[in-house]
């Protein structure tokens, strides 16, 4: 995505990301956060409709944020432009996330606002969808971002 | 919540958890998951609208999975009862999170769906809140949770 908000077109799309999802991180990230039998062994998931240890969904949603965050440090100027989210709509997890999956991300600029009341930003709904390395997704959402107006008073 | 999916009621309400959040924990899920600056140091944070470090809006989702979690395993039966999450709507975050703000739990079910496809459960939409010390909303969204049926053929 571009960096200042004027710069941003709706209908933009990106991919980026390579994440390599291991068991000790699934395992680390539920024991900490969501210690839910299926995200913890093979044995409890066995016995549930995910058949075999997965990642905790919020874990899924770190991992993306990783791959995000990373990308954005990679083009110029485009941390700067960000105030950080606001929230998200219509988040799913189609599917379970597996140790030994790969991750990526694909996004879509879908609808970018003015704000009415601060003219230093905007506000940017954009798709967000992660897929495993059989391209099919594990998460799909709609991130709201607030960016900021190219400033108009250099210091 | 109650545990089976029959003994939910449209309309149930309650309050749980408390976690303390820590400066270390905010820099350590950050540098892992959400590295921008103002989720990093309160030197890069002061020139943001969070004016000190704030932790990634992804950790409070995992810090309000982590009180969940402890509070279904409090209550028999409940975990047995869960399939885990389908996702989420309307998530926000409406204001930051802080190192050494204490972060507790609001529910209410608000609407239950029995599956059309499979008898085994159902779908529970569930408004969740986390508020700080202060009792103001740092997190607000719609949990859409899979829950069992009560099983008809014992083993």
């Amino acid at each position: 995505m571009a960096g200042w908000f004027e710069d941003i077109e709706v209908g933009e799309k990106d991919s980026f990301g390579r994440y390599e999802v291991t068991r000790d991180e699934v395992i680390d990230f539920a024991s900490k956060y969501d210690a839910q039998p299926f995200h913890l062994s093979d044995e409890a998931a066995a016995q549930t409709h995910f058949g075999r240890l997965a990642a905790s969904g919020w874990h899924t949603c770190s991992m993306m944020m990783a791959m995000t965050v990373a990308h954005m440090q990679e083009q110029p100027g485009v941390q700067e432009a960000s105030f950080g989210g606001m929230g998200m709509d219509e988040l799913r997890w189609p599917r379970p996330v597996y140790p030994g999956d790969v991750l990526r991300c694909e996004t879509e600029v879908l609808e970018k606002t003015p704000s009415r009341s601060k003219p230093d930003r905007g506000i940017v709904r954009m798709r967000t969808s992660v897929f495993n390395q059989d391209d099919a997704p594990v998460m799909t959402m709609i991130a709201i971002l607030m960016i900021r107006t190219r400033p108009t008073d250099p210091a």
